[in-house]
């Protein structure tokens, strides 16, 4: 396995500092294991993500997969701001259980201008996927050349 | 235009009480307008969503898409909490302005099982789309026979 | 409305000469008309398209679609062998008609290094929507600067 | 690994009768594994599926991707012929080489009404995808209850 060009916590100082909306004590988002191109990160079964019937809702689940994109992006590209997404596509599978989300994204394609991620999602504990996405992210000129 | 199933007045009742998550006084989303099988609704321009730069985030807009999305469905089939997104793609156009964004959703295919819509996402005020959205929904059997 | 970069004619003679697989005599495709980043291509109701049940074939309608966004990103951007599909994404929405299929292209977002784009597809003669695409083009960098 | 609802010699003949235009002695495809709610498919590097350039072209692509998903539901589902595609999303990840191309489809989901499935592509011999594809299809109601 190929080191990540920003280690655990250097991405979280970063993302502290750059997207403290997302990422900061109260989010419930936590980083668990990055490798150069992917990812794992857990949202907390929180109140505020709950659905009546006591699931998280998709609005949740997009943003924590728009969080374990980006970390993925940034495990092999290193401290970019400027990456965009561009497209996501997400398939919702299953009802969420009433548990902790996990997310783990990897890099399908890192090209010089695109970068073509997938992330599976999964109630922690559980092996049955509860959402997969697809997404590309736009990388700026300067960063790769 | 057809009468929508569920007038204004009575989707914002509904939704206060069954998704007070996504939709309360301090949410900063509004339902602008509702036709039968589209609505257009208004996020504001809050910190919270507001990105460094200060462009509103990804999963604001994502969030914002799924409740234009939802209110068309109810517009069409009216107060079925049931109905669940199973897809959805989003393109991301270009970078929003510093203003309220609207949401324009119309449904595209309205079958038994099956919802298929379209979102245009725009900066108030402003001509071009910041954000295209499609999703399919899925309607219980029991709403529609 | 703005004049295309290249006239019907022009892609036409193009498409013939880059494209014989896909744009020849015999393919049953027809560019019906162009503007600058639109246009509406036909294809004919060919044996060969036909699926059981006397409907014309997913693939065929993706592969009609594929050839209308070519056309629009051709009408904006000008002969451009190497621009590349990177993502396209198909709802399809009700069983077509034995009748010829129409799709229209147009672009939501041309920038300098991507373009995105939807297509509506029609059964010849009739108002609803049988299919609806989206897709990104990636624009190699010597084109556009 | 669970035996498949039909075995690869089924399918064949199910198809070769269904389906005459996509899978013929002449098409250049070819059901290589089958397993329960997966399969591996092949696409000859044929002349007729090449690009200027010499890559095998993006709706051919389609086609083989369209094909291995039908042939996934069938391993779960059965000889269900009106099982139809209602959403295709792809990435086009890297340019094909000059070979044949392999499609490994397994099933993300199957429910009763739905089935989502993902589809990765790839050059023969050669380990980074080409392409990835998720799909839904819609599984008519008398075949799952």
């Amino acid at each position: 396995m190929r080191a990540p060009v920003m280690a655990k916590d250097d991405l979280e100082h970063f993302l502290s500092r750059e997207f403290p909306q997302a990422f900061h004590p109260e989010s419930g988002i936590l980083i668990e294991h990055v490798e150069h191109g992917g990812c794992r990160v857990r949202l907390a079964y929180h109140a505020r993500h709950i659905r009546p019937g006591g699931t998280i809702s998709g609005p949740a689940m997009m943003m924590l997969a728009d969080f374990a994109l980006y970390v993925a992006v940034l495990s092999a590209i290193g401290p970019v701001a400027l990456a965009v997404t561009i497209n996501l596509n997400i398939n919702f599978l299953r009802r969420p259980a009433q548990r902790d989300i996990l997310a783990e994204a990897r890099i399908l394609k890192l090209g010089k201008r695109l970068a073509v991620m997938e992330v599976h999602m999964f109630s922690d504990g559980m092996d049955e996927p509860i959402a997969h996405v697809t997404s590309t992210y736009s990388i700026p000129p300067e960063t790769r050349g």
